[in-house]
């Protein structure tokens, strides 16, 4: 159960509300992060006593509405609120104006290559450096990154270049050392239901990209957002990077119809990231166009100076010559869009 | 196995290699509808026995080369066929320059409501009416269309407003009387592996627009356009359409991937019906539009004057001031995805 | 609309019905194949009019209920018949007591071969020959069977062995000449929504097998066997044979669940090919065991004399001494499992 | 890279082996849990001087084989450990002979009713006792279990029971708590690929039950084991319970091919949660059935005293009648099945 304050309700209506669920031995978190307070009540209750508790909160002061919201996400709602969210990065935004674009290697794979490959991105048109330190492996045995010490050279490259640094992290204990580097913090697909790793994220203060699962449902992927939300941080990067479907002939099925869907269903800023999702380098400028004209509010794709040597995902990596051409597209396209699609 | 000669192999050279293979049993067929002849041979062989043959077929004149192609396409194919495959339809396009725009309702509801609506969409920048007279009905006590009438209202709708009608066949004994009223042949997601009617659609000379199976992988597409072709059709389109996936939240998962893979994998032009895919009309255009950008050569939409008393599909049905409004953008953003990614 | 008649309801007020129907400029159709008569009413009406159309029906004589169900199947289902249906053929049954169980290649090579291959199976205790003589084939360029020829074959070989013939028809056109010389007539899973098909099987008498599509949810499944009902035919046997998944370990992913869902949802006999599914000999027999386990009145498994030189699935195919394994355990293992969960 | 050492390879050649590695830059580890030791290369290698390596290795003393198997699971294989793993928890087994048969309600709700469901349930024929005091929730918002005190409630019904106790851990820094508490840990299919729980899980010493992930292929699921056994934990107990595709009649498809194709690929023991899966208690003993019929060592399923009042999942909970009903079936149909299947 969620009970809505009046905006500017003073701190005494609030603590009645507070003290009212106390009372009935509920456990009441103030869960708004934004210009209103939001309790919220965790605990399912006994159904049978919620009309009355409903009626009992509606005559209170300062309330403007209680709603029950089990199983939908809340936080991450176009109803909660309807501006759209502009993730700030320093001066950079995602969701404001301009397609934000994000690049970069799989794998950091030497201080060398990073800082050097930061360089160039930013020249050719990307505010974001993406790669990974820490890697998620479905084998035990595979290349797991670098650790901290990819993050050292990843925020190198990213103050040499002038890009923020978009780094995955992996689990719950190493989020305060990734933030430390991070200008976000990504949550892979594999995580997007790592509850523990979604709270300590959203723990922090650094905005987070969250991945889609896999298999996750537009609704589970906002139910995921809703986690970190609710644990005070509003930076939320929502990112559409491929479900798994029968097909075979692509790594994974990128579902481009999710972009206007979470842009009807939230305020959180979209972006997508197609090499994962198609597999093949080739493929990966048409749907990096394809993404924004739909509606994306930035794009992430993986670079590498040199796809054939690189240590993973070598075959959807693009190399800078097509990075280049790629990102000059990209704005114009978008802004044909925005024109017809409206500001959504 | 495929026999293809060369460019301007005269019918003695031809008659040979037919002889050739006559004379070890086998029964070859000339497949090729095109600027080359093809010589097919159906039959699986006695694997012992084919390099043999390979052998003496290679030694006759005229023989360019000869390919085994047990599950794969070839007529489809980009090495078959290295230019870009035109389909003419009087003076318009697909697959030529600019972006066929095919619209209309689900189903044929009316004389006068098709014919009032094709001269709507013809002025909104529509160049093909779309509308089903036999329409394909998972229950078999749902509404099936108006059939031949159905029919014969599209083509006095296509006469009045100038657009070419696209309208569905259902059954190889019906093929020859679509034929009679439709420029292009429509062959539903349902039936693209319903062979008897694939080669029916070969077997008479109008093109024909498939659509892709919610099951089919694009190789199983691909193979199914070889149905068409190896009947001496030369008039394919490829029609993506959405796939059957996990998600709920739209009615099917529109792969745009599969307009790049498949453009890099065959000549025939590729269009995009983003309606039944998304199926809620809000998330329409962002789809047409990321089709165009993505590559596409056309998009096929369903509109309807009045959505919400539709028979059929009224949900993803577009009003006929969303479709105009659209339509106005769909050429600009082709034109930048063209420059951007090549002509493929 | 669907209007049900008492039982024994005299044809004078059968006429009335149809009359009333009529007169509204309706066209209702006998659709009962039972015990009692069902008039249908295929078109869709003017929902406004409905109400009192119903409300006319229900004080006619002979009326027991009037049921409107757009999208649902009804003579499939339970609520219509009670009784589970037992499709009879000659001295054999589906859904009858004792396992059904139908054996036999992939494709008919030879006269010699499946009449061989046949009395092996009768002595190792199949009841049903299964063989394809027209293959569907995803590439145009496969072999397709030996057509008519192996039809004949099948025939004689189902006279010699005692066993009774299931074989693929493939199209509408096909129905009469498949149905002459087979005592089960099969509708493959990439033919379940040929509806011409199903109602060309639905306008003949012998029984019916109709596979569940590749992407195919238990309600379409229901559907179809619903058009090849309507038609008249009361002999439709359901079969699951795996849907399309992402898993590519196996060549589907059998769906058991299927088998107890179906037998709660419809009175019709439910089989398993767990052959398809599989795609590796291996696995068959666990997964036919499980599948009589779970309920299912019968099985189908492909058999070859020698797998390895099979001229199609081969690798799926069981020897004859691994049927003749498997086949003695079914029918233990399947009375268990009916004392367990009752008789349905 | 792998180094397997023969048996009984005494410390002085695994020193030099490990020493050989040192020396090249590696890092080797020690990782088998068994009866031999294997020690493994974590780090990929630099492809040119991996044949060199592999020569020096092979040229030392002890070593019995080099393998390479960057995304292969290898002490899960049955290559490695021909003998089938016996999970052993007190007196019970998984994987030993008999059917392990585990039930209990899906979230432990009280003392009083965990404890006399836990009798109720050793007198119906279960050995071990499931239940959730931690809960993976898709939404923030949902309950998400008693928590440590549920662990008592759990720890106390087992031990006046006589049940062994199964139960979920969901974050790394609670696999210490969750192992004082339960006999088995188990991982649930939404952290399938949390591969810091996997670690965690692997670094202690109570056996691990691991739930297939929604969305995982059968090869996935096995490296996510080796994770585990990686660690030096050999008792890991692989649970089938059902994966995502586009049926929605049941909650999720129960893949039961998975049975038989995880015992051939490895000697792990296999359980099945039919619970999930089937979403619907009337479909659960058709599957649990199925599940021991295709060989499955063990069923997991959900039984709650007054399922329509359960606190989460209670539609697809059995009634403890529904289950001692079961439980009685199961071995008989297990037997026959190892009789007809042999013993894998």
């Amino acid at each position: 159960m969620v009970v809505i304050m009046h905006q500017g309700a003073p701190k005494r209506e609030i603590g009645q509300v507070l003290a009212a669920l106390q009372h009935r031995g509920l456990e009441p978190r103030i869960i708004s992060p934004e210009d209103r307070v939001v309790i919220g009540v965790v605990e399912e209750m006994d159904q049978a006593s919620i009309p009355k508790l409903r009626e009992a909160l509606a005559g209170l002061k300062g309330v403007e509405e209680v709603e029950e919201f089990g199983s939908a996400w809340k936080l991450a709602s176009r109803d909660f609120r309807s501006q759209r969210t502009v993730v700030r990065v320093g001066e950079r935004t995602v969701g404001g104006p301009g397609v934000a674009v994000m690049a970069g290697p799989c794998a950091v794979e030497s201080r060398d290559s990073i800082i050097s490959l930061a360089n160039v991105l930013a020249g050719a048109g990307a505010s974001f450096l993406r790669g990974g330190a820490f890697k998620p492996r479905t084998s035990p045995y595979s290349f797991r990154g670098l650790g901290r010490e990819g993050l050292e050279y990843l925020a190198q490259a990213g103050k040499e270049s002038g890009l923020k640094v978009v780094t995955e992290v992996l689990r719950p204990g190493e989020v305060e050392l990734v933030a430390r580097y991070a200008d976000i913090l990504q949550i892979g697909a594999r995580n997007m239901q790592n509850f523990a790793l979604l709270e300590a994220a959203g723990d922090q203060g650094q905005p987070v990209l969250l991945k889609r699962g896999l298999m996750a449902t537009v609704k589970e992927f906002l139910l995921s957002a809703e986690y970190i939300l609710a644990r005070g941080n509003p930076g939320v990067i929502l990112c559409e990077r491929g479900i798994r479907t029968f097909e075979t002939a692509t790594r994974n099925t990128l579902d481009l119809a999710a972009v206007p869907l979470l842009k009807q269903l939230s305020h959180l800023p979209v972006v997508v990231d197609p090499s994962h999702a198609a597999g093949k380098r080739e493929l990966v400028p048409a749907l990096a166009l394809a993404a924004v004209a739909a509606g994306a509010d930035g794009i992430m794709v993986e670079v590498h100076p040199d796809p054939d040597r690189a240590l993973s995902d070598g075959r959807q990596s693009l190399t800078p010559e097509m990075f280049r051409a790629l990102a000059k597209g990209l704005e114009p396209v978008a802004e044909l869009s925005r024109g017809l699609l409206g500001e959504g």
